[in-house]
């Protein structure tokens, strides 16, 4: 079996992020749901309404962290405040995200959320081999918890080699284009009196960086092309015979 | 007046989302929400439920997408699908959020979010600079609505500068710590019979190798020295006299 990362809810209260966290999970490709003590009424709700299914009907009920744990190698749990007291690591999620993603190409991991309403208790934290915190503003307290699962499965699946990269580009207009889209604008701001005859080498030039800047895609030059012929069209019409 | 992020929701539905939308604002510091036709009903309600309302108190509402973005320099649409025809560049969010957060150095910038079940439309498209997309699986189909703005809102607030750091960090405990750790231990585990003293050289490496790869804090280094004095009085205290 390859190793997986295990999603567990400690006494989650509302059905609503029950289903919003399974929700976040199937988005971002992961199956394994644990609950920890969930209230009966709000696991039966979540199961009935929300469209990722198919991780409510899988996942695990366990009656103690220790046992919703027992197969993992790292325990990352949750918090947005800490506690200092018990002297555990605490990360941003940036740092605990490459933490958990090197830990999971060995060995099991798990996500620990606390309740809605209390967090992580100090029992909860005393599984975690580290805490962390998403880098949100401290004034505001605790995130949703389907929003916070969110964010973070986010930050697993987050690939920084593509930061630079698109999905997928037009391919970009060839000096040519630029030049008869220059060509072209240039005999119409000439017929429109725009360019007078004395200036006309500087204002080619200033015209062409003005096209260039444009950084228009070749399918885009095509259209301009035929936008600036039909307007030449238009004034060679009206000129007095 | 410095510049600033606009979250725009165009003709969002559910009073939940909307909330939850401006939830994740809060949590990551911005204010300003723009709506573009919301459902009535759905704008009231989430107006009266949610704790976030200093938000949607100054939230503005528009009619059309044009007006919304009036004042902005760059327009950024989420979409789950991105429009092939329409020929708008389609980043991941990774890169669509280095170009926002470059823009908002010197310029207003936009967030566009389509309605739950109709995304963006070719219309809402047409105001776009470029479209991003969550790197989600595609099977899935969208998001939750509340649950993009987080992620999004994240992207931008999210340091790659600080991957490695924590936020906090117990001090390590220093060498000495470590060799009276292992020299207690040592003691310890000579009278208990476990090393035998023909042994005691390789033994005593394997020990200090062993307390080393804990990688305890200062704290806890003293916390176990005291465990290990305890054991010893303990064993001291048995010996046949």
């Amino acid at each position: 079996m390859t190793p997986g990362l295990r999603v567990v809810l400690v006494a989650p209260r509302n059905p609503l992020n029950i289903g919003a966290a399974a929700r976040a999970m199937s988005n971002f490709g992961f199956t394994d749901m644990r609950l920890v003590n969930p209230y009966d009424v709000a696991f039966r709700e979540a199961k009935s309404a929300v469209k990722s299914g198919y991780i409510l009907d899988r996942v695990q009920v366990f009656e103690t962290v220790a046992d919703a744990v027992a197969d993992c190698s790292l325990v990352v749990g949750g918090t947005s405040v800490g506690n200092r007291d018990l002297h555990v690591p605490l990360y941003r999620l940036e740092a605990a995200g490459q933490l958990l993603n090197q830990t999971l190409q060995t060995a099991n991991a798990a996500l620990l959320f606390g309740s809605e309403k209390f967090g992580l208790s100090n029992e909860d934290i005393s599984h975690c081999h580290c805490l962390y915190r998403i880098p949100a503003r401290e004034e505001h307290g605790s995130m949703n918890l389907g929003q916070a699962v969110a964010i973070t499965l986010y930050e697993l699946r987050r690939d920084p080699q593509t930061e630079s990269q698109r999905f997928e580009a037009a391919p970009r207009a060839e000096g040519a284009e630029f030049e008869r889209i220059t060509a072209l604008l240039y005999q119409l701001l000439s017929d429109s009196g725009y360019i007078q005859e004395r200036m006309a080498e500087p204002a080619e030039i200033r015209l062409r960086l003005l096209v260039t800047r444009l950084g228009i895609s070749a399918s885009d030059a095509k259209t301009w092309q035929g936008i600036l012929r039909q307007i030449q069209w238009k004034i060679d019409q009206q000129k007095p015979k």
